[in-house]
């Protein structure tokens, strides 16, 4: 086909695509050339404008290596990742619900033993997590393999300290025989997304903040159940209706209550104040 | 705001950027993510689609360098560059059309002079080029810059080759006083675009050839008119009808003649075969 202008250039590329094997994939790519062609078309895209379409994704592929992920947080900043993960996890009353993965998960995470403190050096004001794994019917989900990880009281996660050559609160514990996972930790706190990157000139060029209110993430995996990824959010928090990745569900509000120094949960003398979290995730048998 | 499920998610990520200064910035942005959005939605985008789309987003980030775009390949094996060179280049009748600009310019190529031999080393068949650089009217366009680049009888450009140190087939020529172009290069074959990174696995995976139709790139820069940049694909190519990159206009196929071997047209004694190009470019005033 020659002479191809932008009305019959869409039917052009789908054409081309006749041959392929995979229907999912001639689907899937076929609908993002439509809708790729209709944006270009509505906004009657400029040369120069694609062309810096071209260099934000090229900046945007170099900012990424093991220990970053820009892509993960653009899909994030524009709402991408979480209308992934609500469409994709819709789930009964009483099932604790899905929020964003975030760009931040490390695999190979230290596996730890319960009671451990994972902060692992970062700093912040110390917080005891006591949340417990169970069935929908409320049994105990014996043997669950949990990934945790947060940021520090600086707002950053181990992986954004160049130097750091550790985890640092991020770590793996495994649910015991009543499906409780106690470790302890550093209080969360409110974070900007990383903003040195081209997801950070979006943001600034659009008028948004770059904030996410305080949590922690969770992965949980178990046998016989769907795979929950998630995040426990820190009640309070001023960003919390204006999370810069849309992640915030009510249910997964937890309630972190301040205690003066004193004995702690786990049974030490805490010369500081300290935090305590409890918080039970229901999972969805598969 | 909380809470937010599939449907709602894409008016909350344009209401976050309703303080965005930029009005084009905005309505650019904003047609943008509602695209992506009813994209995710209409094929009901899985977790693992997503997490596969962020891969081949990054994959395709770290394979461009100073010598390789292939966010640029990309755009032009779905159609979006020439939808985008049509929509902003209709051009009166008898003025040279546009095409893709393709990821092998290369800015600083080598000045040199008229009659010049730009090849440089570059394998192929001799070949002449005449071109004529006038307006609408006819009269000739002096001291227009014209960039040229080409793939040499193997099908690769000169960045292709990692181990090369200098420019092959690319220089800037300057148009004389009549707005002619004389030069020589080899003859441009039919070749397959990279391959070995995302595009490729892509052509792959959906049935499609990589392969384009040979052609020699022009870009025309000259005072009082728009810049030009365009391809002369060569007659007869079997390709012609199947550009991977959809660039074909039919008012760009130029002839490419063959000679036995004898004079050349630059008065030189040749030994072998030789093939003659004259083809004119009229630039549109601005």
């Amino acid at each position: 086909m020659r002479n191809i202008d932008e009305n019959n250039i869409t039917q052009a590329v789908l054409d081309r695509m006749s041959a392929c094997s995979n229907p999912r994939l001639k689907e899937v790519l076929g609908s993002l050339v439509r809708h790729l062609h209709d944006f270009a078309r509505e906004v009657k895209l400029t040369e120069a404008e694609w062309m810096a379409g071209i260099e934000f994704l090229t900046a945007t592929g170099h900012m990424c290596d093991d220990k970053r992920q820009e892509f993960i947080l653009l899909s994030d900043t524009l709402g991408l990742s979480m209308l992934t993960v609500a469409m994709n996890n819709a789930k009964p009353e009483g099932v604790t619900e899905s929020t964003v993965f975030g760009p931040f998960h490390v695999a190979g995470a230290p596996h730890v033993a319960q009671g451990a403190d994972i902060s692992a050096g970062a700093t912040g004001e110390p917080l005891f997590v006591t949340a417990r794994v169970t069935a929908p019917d409320g049994k105990p989900v014996v043997g669950a393999d949990v990934d945790v990880w947060q940021a520090d009281e600086d707002g950053l996660y181990d992986v954004q300290r160049p130097n750091l050559e550790h985890h640092q609160a991020r770590a793996v514990l495994r649910t015991d025989a009543e499906g409780y996972l106690r470790f302890r930790t550093v209080l969360p706190v409110a974070y900007p997304v990383p903003t040195d990157g081209p997801v950070g000139k979006m943001l600034v060029a659009t008028g948004r903040h770059p904030w996410r209110p305080a949590h922690i993430h969770f992965m949980v995996v178990a046998t016989g159940f769907e795979r929950l990824i998630t995040h426990v959010f820190r009640d309070g928090d001023p960003y919390m209706d204006s999370d810069v990745v849309f992640g915030v569900r009510s249910s997964l509000i937890g309630q972190f209550d301040q205690h003066p120094a004193g004995t702690a949960p786990d049974g030490s003398a805490m010369g500081v104040p300290f935090h305590t979290l409890a918080f039970d995730f229901v999972l969805q048998p598969v």
